[in-house]
Order: structure tokens, then sequence, then C-alpha cells
């Protein structure tokens, strides 16, 4: 048995959720609310459950929820897109980029992405056959180097992968980011995996997305996860937006993948939708008086904070608290403060040297994030 | 954009299930049932999102729904299995097979099926960059060929795949089958997936599986499909079974592909096989009603009834009424007589010549089978 994936054991974030559970750790590691979504939504989804339609939902999604994405698009990004021909319905933002990466990436292409990056995008690619190519993002800042980047690029270069706000760093790329790529893949026949599940949880004024990129939209492929945004990371309903070209190969591989998404979520989530629009409005506050109240009370702990502009991570260096690597610092950190967190250099294929940063979740209630902070005071 | 499933389209399932209803036809195209699962199953869902855990459920799926399914198996087919190393819950039958194929199936590898097959089985090997080779069953009967298979294999035979219940024709293999199976691939380095959701609708004295063979279980992934088996297509929650080490290849790209499955719809069905652990028994008799009621219903029509021994589809005959090949006589079917069906040459590679066969679902009212019937007699 020759495994198509060698370098694959369990995530992290399976292993640092049982350490905790084992050890009673409060768990900021694996990222997921410990909150309610909005009991409207759950009473939604327990009507659709009762009364409503329980077998296969179209394989794009449900015509009524592809509509209130489209609408959702058309208030936040100013971008109209067809909710027919763009807009897939997924289950769950996972299985959006794998799809995108198993319809793009042919046998010997190219991909592209930033070193650190979210766990699945390197297996996908490796499962398409398709090789990475990293640009490293070097902390604390973690802004991408466009000269780098440019001399990745090959005759073989198929796909980018970007990511903002950004797992696990917590940061956001600019506007001149977007046209640093544009103008680096724009006479190439290269396509671009945006995603941006963390859309609605940025703390600047205003975020970057390829939504609002008139160029960039037009050969990529964006991805967005309702487990983000409505705190139901276990519903598994995600999306993704492309151009109708696009869009026809990823539903080639997203009908023989998953077909379609559990129907009565789908229903639930696009009658939501449609009864309050601006249900996400409010996302980006809320979560920044978590990340506040986390970071206030860290401020006078031996970790230093690095910055946070989106996303519900916090990245923290212990370098003056322990000389160990992120990921012995984890295992000692759950024994001796109890609290998990996640080590950052699970994230690199080639992490820097002597980088001591660790993750932590703040999608928790305030109470939580107290406690965690006052343990990890104590080190 | 170079297509990586060129010969794609849109599913027949769609295109026929959208015509139905542009139509308004009786929908007996795509496989699903027009009735509700039952209602205490519907009520755990509800009171599981109301009140329970609306995040990630393990990667591997929910404990207490794995042990269900180990419980499950013992029961029906004395086979052990382990809850914690040999099961694991996916996105719906469909991800089970995808994931299986893209965890074994190396570029170059060669994997036999039985043509005609279900429509993901192909796509999926291409898209792990194998190669299927097909053994035709023969219209009436439909029984494998074991001389023929055993002529396909080579050293490049690394997968066999095989559906029982089978799905299109209604078939079902006998012991032997499985035997004549085991003798072919006994001293060669193959792996058997075993599509085998419509296990609890059989209509002989007992059905053949894989769990029930000692020897091909042990190199064997079983999958199977609660959407099937508690009429609940559209919950997308299935499950596949095989040993340790292929289960560890399995859930490496399970963990990328959705990572997990809708929790509260696992809670529930784990609650709903705790409190009635004989749900699934009934299956076959509640089925074999709504089979003989279409069979008699059709006894005097001009179409011509195949064996029916499992699954929920009727093939039927029509080369007394028309000429057309199966793909214009269902259009031709949809208009004339208010009645969706499958053509059945869209799950071969190689079509017979002059096969004029179609498909119905019978996984419906009764009132819906009999409506069909009588408009299907007037031809
Ligand atoms: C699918 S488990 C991982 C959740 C997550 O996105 C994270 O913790 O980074
Ligand atoms: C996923 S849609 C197809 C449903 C089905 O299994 C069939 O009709 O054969």
């Amino acid at each position: 048995l020759t495994s198509k994936l060698p370098s694959v054991g369990t995530t992290i974030f399976t292993r640092m959720s049982a350490l905790a559970a084992e050890k009673g750790a409060i768990n900021l590691s694996q990222g997921f609310p410990d909150f309610p979504p909005d009991a409207r939504l759950l009473e939604r989804a327990s009507q659709a459950i009762l009364t409503g339609n329980n077998q296969y939902s179209p394989m794009t999604g449900l015509p009524i929820l592809r509509e209130a994405i489209a609408n959702l698009i058309a208030r936040h990004y100013d971008r109209k897109v067809s909710a027919l021909d763009e807009i897939t319905v997924t289950s769950g933002a996972s299985e959006a980029i794998f799809d995108a990466i198993a319809a793009l990436v042919h046998h010997g292409d190219e991909v592209i992405l930033f070193d650190p990056a979210y766990d699945l995008y390197e297996p996908a690619v490796t499962l398409a056959g398709g090789i990475c190519k990293r640009v490293t993002l070097a902390a604390p800042e973690f802004r991408p180097d466009w000269q780098a980047f440019s001399e990745l690029l090959t005759d073989k270069t198929r796909l980018v992968l970007i990511n903002t706000p950004h797992n696990p760093t917590g940061t956001c790329w600019k506007a001149e980011d977007l046209e640093s790529l544009w103008q680096a893949v724009a006479s190439r026949d290269i396509y671009v995996l945006s995603d941006e599940v963390y859309e609605f949880i940025h703390f600047g004024e205003s975020a970057v997305s390829i939504h609002k990129h008139s160029e960039l939209s037009k050969r990529s492929l964006v991805v967005s996860s309702f487990g983000k945004s409505f705190h139901l990371t276990g519903w598994k309903v995600g999306y993704i937006v492309a151009p109708a070209a696009l869009t026809a190969e990823l539903r080639k591989v997203h009908q023989f993948v998953s077909f379609c998404t559990a129907t009565p979520l789908q229903q639930a989530l696009a009658e939501h939708l449609l009864a309050l629009p601006e249900a996400s409005a409010g996302l980006a506050s809320f979560y920044q008086r978590k990340r506040d109240v986390l970071r206030d009370a860290l401020a006078n702990s031996r970790f230093q904070l690095l910055p946070c502009e989106g996303t519900y991570f916090q990245l923290l260096d212990y370098s003056q608290i322990s000389d160990l690597d992120d990921v012995a610092f984890c295992e000692w950190l759950v024994d001796q403060a109890g609290v998990a967190a996640i080590p950052v250099s699970v994230f690199y294929q080639q992490a820097p040297d002597n980088q001591r940063i660790i993750r932590l979740c703040f999608a928790k209630e305030e109470g939580t994030l107290l406690d965690a902070a006052k343990r990890l005071s104590q080190l």
C-alpha cells in the first residue's frame, strides 16, 4: 500500500482538540466558536427539516440560496454575479477548494502559494498531480514579496492560491497586493483561487477581496464559508464564485465529489439571508471586541502579541518564555497552563529557524478568553 | 482552459429532473423518495440543531455514530469492525467513493469496473490519473463474466469497483460471484471498492455483501448511505468501512475533501440507530411492495419488465414501443407520456447496439407509481 500522501498525518486540529479534551484544557486551538449561532437560524433549520425537503438539492445548490449569495455579494462588494452560472454551493469551503484544485490543476502543473498556508491546499495539489511552490511570508508583518513571487512563475504555473484575511497569521492583504498580483499574472494563462472564508472578519476600514478587483475576478475562484460567517462550522455549507467557464469545470468535479450539500441547511441559510440581509455586517465588530478582550488581557503577559487585522486568530510570540520549538511548546502549554493552541510551524513547508509563534482562536465566549489569558499570563 | 474531464457534461439526473419539472411530468428518473422520512428521525435532527452541537464533528465522524454503525454491521452481517479505526463518516456515499479512489489509485494505475456502472466511478478514476477497464454485463441478467474479468487483470490493476445491489440494473450478486472475484484477485495486490448503498433493499432471501466474505473484507472498502436507508438523500451522510491501513489512507484524503459531515445530522442518525436498531430491517419488504405495485400495474403494458432483485430501480425494455435510442426515447417519454425515466445507455462506456432499456425509480408513493404506470400503459 503506497500512500498517495506519505507526509500527511493526523491534522494538528484533530490532535490538539483531542489533547485539550483529554487534559481538560481550554481549547483555543482548532478554529470554531464555543457560543451558539443565531437562534432564529437554528429555528429555520429545525423547520426546514420538519416540514421541508430532505432530498437531494440541485447539484449546484438550492436556487434560493444561490440568489441570496448573489445578493450578499452585490451588497458587500458591489459586484454582480450570476446565481445560475457563477455560484456553486459546496459541502464546506474545504470541498470548494479541493474541487477547484482538482478541476484546474493538471498532472505536472505548478501552483504558487504563500508559506504559511492553510493545511489543505498542498495535499489537494499533490492529489491532482501538481507541484507547490511557495513564497515565504516573514513575521511579524507577513507581507507578500512580489519580487520573490515573480521569480517563481514559469510556463507551468497554472494556479495561484491566496488567502485573505489570512489563516493562521491574522493579516489582511492590501489593495496594492492584489494589484501586484494582477500585474504579475495578467499576461499569463494563470488562475487565482482566493480563500476568503474570513471575508467578514476584518478589523480595518475595508477588506480587500477579489470581488472588488474587476480584472482579477474574471479569472479567479473565490471561496467563502457560512460556517465562519454564521458560527456553524459543523454545518459544512460553503460556496465558490467564479466566471461561468471556470464554474463549469468546477461543477464537473463537484458533482462527483459530493454532488450536493445538506438541503434543509441550505434552505435555512437562504431564508436567514433573505430575512436579515445585513446579518454578516456586524461580524467584524463582534469579533473585534473578542480580539480586544484577549489582547488586553494578555498585554502584561510575557507573550508578545503580533498584529491581528482579521480572522478569529491571534498570534503570540513566546520567545521570552521558552526555547522549545512550537510543537513541543504547545504540548507543554496544554500540560502546564491548561490552554491548547496551534503551533504555527505546521502551516509552513519550510518554517523559519527559531520562530517561536503559536496561534490562539478567539472565537470564544469572553469568559473563556479571560480564563485562558489569566492562565497564560502566569507563565 | 483545458478540461480535466472533457467528456463530462451535466449528469443525466440533473437533466432529467429539470426536464420533468419543466414539463410537469411524474419524475421517476433521479433516484430519491417522494415520501417523508421517519418523523422521529426528523424530530431528533430538529432537537440536535436547536440544542446540540453545530460545530465541527471529529474528522472521522461522531464517535456515537461510528459505534452505531459498528453495531449495525455486527447485527446484519455478524462482522466485527472497529468504530475507531475502520469506520469513517463521509458527506454522502459519493464522497466516500471519491475519497477511496483518490486515496488508492495512483497515476497510471488500472481500475476494473463493470459496464453499466454508476456515473461517478469513472470521473473519479480519471481525476486520480487512473485508467478504467470494463467488463460488460449483458441484459437481461447482467451477470459478471469472470473469464472476461480475469483477462483484464494486469500488473497495473490496483482496484476493482463493484456494486451490489446494482444501480441501474437492479440485479444482486450471488455468493459465488464474490467467490469468483476472490479467486481472481487473491494472489494479486488489488483492492476492492464495494458500493453497497442499497444493501438493505434486496428482494431475495439474503443479500451478498463484502462484509460476509472474510478474506475479501480484509482488502475491501465498503460504502453505504443513510440517504438510501432512511429516505434522506438530501442529508448527504454516508460511511465507508475498511481495514485500518486502508482507512488511514482514506482519511488522509477525506480530511482535505470535506473534513467532516453535518454534525447535528450525524447526531440525529446516531440516536435513531440506538433507539431503533432494527430500523433498516423492514426496508426490503417496504420497497418490495412498491416494486410489486409498479410491476403489476405495468404487466399488461407493451413494456417488458426486466428482473428486479434489489435497489429501488426497475428496468423496462421498450423495444415493442419505439425504435428510438434510449436518450431520445426518454425525451419523447416526458413529452408524450408525462413520465421522466433514465436511459440506461448513459451508464455504459460502450452500450450494446440496439439495447432499448430505460430505468424507473420506484422510491415513490404508491399513488405516484400507479399514475405513472397508467400513463405508460397507454403507449
Ligand atoms: C477543519 S478544522 C480546522 C479549523 C480551522 O480552520 C483552523 O483551525 O484553522
Ligand atoms: C446524486 S443524483 C443520482 C441519484 C442516484 O443515485 C440515481 O438516480 O442513480
